[in-house]
């Protein structure tokens, strides 16, 4: 297996060194602590999403995230034009599909997005992930998933299916690019009463994408390095709001060489 | 009179046990902190505002919040469509009336709403909620209310004529459904400094409608732990930076049994 | 040189005294922190941004704050309503033009504001500030800059050509009228690591020009007070997440002596 903690701490240094530009077109309620925590770990963050500008702004980002959780049909059309210029230019883009498989406005809206542009990584909880299956698609649905290993063959098998890197977070986090799988141990089960740490975690997988040209070691390695915050930030917090900003002050202190040591990637 | 403590206590504890899905259509100042004060308490928020989602979405939903906060006409269209659909399927409404009463758009779209579907609570300042009388009504205008029962009188007659239980807030609040009137003393003057805590306030009563069948003791028991956590956290913090942060905190912490013994209703 | 020290303490005081209304017409981002900090401070923030509003809500307000962070079409017309309708009143203006220079839609718009309204103050960094030259201005670019003495004759006639006061903030803050130039040298490094302490600036220069009728000295004397929040934050907080809150505290805990004794502002 690839040394993922070496691999981990090399992106960490060169985003705070590239402070790369991640074009955000992203939510509502996360909007704020997404620019912050990308802010914190040494990225610039820009937001936009009017259909007359993402073209431009996107062509200036080193990735795109795209999250559709206070989605409508103007914000999906800005992002449309946005991942076809990503596309075109060859920028790495991030899918969050937040509330797929609840609406139908939003598992349309992801399998649009998915099929218009060139996605190299989505990130979501289970169920997220497995309402992106095409209609012929032989993938197990998310209630006939029985164990650990159901779930890690069933998200290689979407993997293929989609061509793409697939993060399908938790407890522990499971990453496959179809061909590879890794289960990514770090975090804090109070990041789960905080809103948002997903969507910034996909994010922060975007900072990656723009360091690392292998989208599977870039979404397992930020994913470690999210997580690793949340620990760093459950050992002086005890409840939500104090663990969030403790959080953002993570993603400040942590260092290559302290995310190198204590990064969990595992087969 | 009601035991309104023992009531506190057990929404509390049916909210953490259920984790009512919280449907929000609120402004964009405080979906972050209202998404994170219904997580630490133990609900489950959602924010949607699309108008062809918001009726799929709100019919998972236990309680519909719609806050007229930063409004435009789409956004009001969409507060309309998740309203009837809720209304159809008896699913608790709360109004905050943002700004009712300071410009004709905010006025006549509370109006619209209270016309349009039925709500269960309508929570705001004075002003707001005074603003919401019809026409003809005979209910007294804000400006001649000179006393605290003249407030309590006025209040039971409008809560009377809009058929709602309605929640003045402020240094107390006082809450009526026409025929009963209680006031909470709960809370702390730092709440005022602090954007968006009546609009949370509210979402937290939307919490509470959903496990609780009787809107008038819902309102009341969810005013006293919100104020609750006000004082939790005002004991901490001095300032409004740190003091939001450790209302979120208060949220989390905060028990049942600790609500029993700190809440303040009276009549 | 006037007596900003003493002007500072003054501006402050009048604010907490008056608790002015600043309207906001703002970004998505920066919406809760801009809002928190208006309201530590002792002013009274509004956000509103619906066309068939915003005449009605400016005209209640002692300030009007335009800001272009995530701007469509849509939020620039209210805006250019908004800034007429304050034009009118007599109200002043404060132009936040997020991004201008970097892609069109941003320029243009923050051009068209400039046209069609009288600006009272813009404040931005160097490059968004000389992005708003005209086409036949004979002021340098920003890769033509090469000194301080530089940049401080370019924003004087830049000043001078649009008829406003210019404050270009970074390290050291810059601020002229195009007659008179001061510098501010409050302020802390961690402030960059902080999405939106621009844009908070910014408002926090609309509240000082609610209470002081010469925008040179409001907005210098706002920038001091914004810097010195950030010094305090300084002695306490080593990271971004606990320094954003700790200024939120600051904003609320200077008192106008204490900014009339830390104030930093010279020639």
């Amino acid at each position: 297996m690839e040394n993922f903690s070496k691999k981990a701490a090399l992106n960490l240094e060169a985003v705070k060194k590239n402070k790369p530009l991640i074009h955000n077109i992203t939510n509502y309620v996360v909007m704020n602590y997404t620019a912050n925590a990308l802010l914190a770990m040494g990225a610039s963050p820009v937001m936009a999403h009017a259909p007359n500008e993402v073209e431009q702004m996107v062509s200036f980002a080193s990735a795109l995230v795209l999250n559709i959780g206070t989605l409508d049909n103007d914000w999906i059309d800005s992002m449309i034009i946005a991942g076809e210029k990503a596309t075109a230019l060859k920028t790495p883009i991030i899918l969050d599909p937040v509330g797929s498989g609840a609406t139908s406005l939003r598992t349309d809206s992801a399998k649009k997005i998915i099929n218009e542009t060139k996605i190299s990584v989505i990130r979501g909880n289970a169920s997220e992930i497995l309402s992106l299956k095409n209609s012929d698609s032989k993938t197990k649905g998310v209630d006939s998933i029985h164990s650990v290993e159901d779930a890690s063959n069933t998200a290689k098998m979407l993997a293929g299916e989609l061509q793409t890197t697939l993060a399908i977070t938790g407890p522990v986090d499971l990453i496959t690019d179809g061909n590879r799988t890794v289960h990514v141990s770090n975090g804090h089960p109070l990041m789960a009463r905080v809103t948002g740490t997903g969507c910034t975690a996909s994010a922060i997988i975007g900072a990656f994408l723009s360091v690392d040209s292998d989208p599977f070691s870039a979404t397992a390695t930020a994913l470690a390095f999210f997580g690793l915050a949340g620990e760093v930030a459950g050992e002086k917090a005890q409840a939500p709001g104090s663990f969030m900003i403790e959080m953002l002050d993570a993603l400040y202190t942590i260092t290559p060489e302290k995310l190198e040591a204590g990064c969990q990637i595992k087969e």
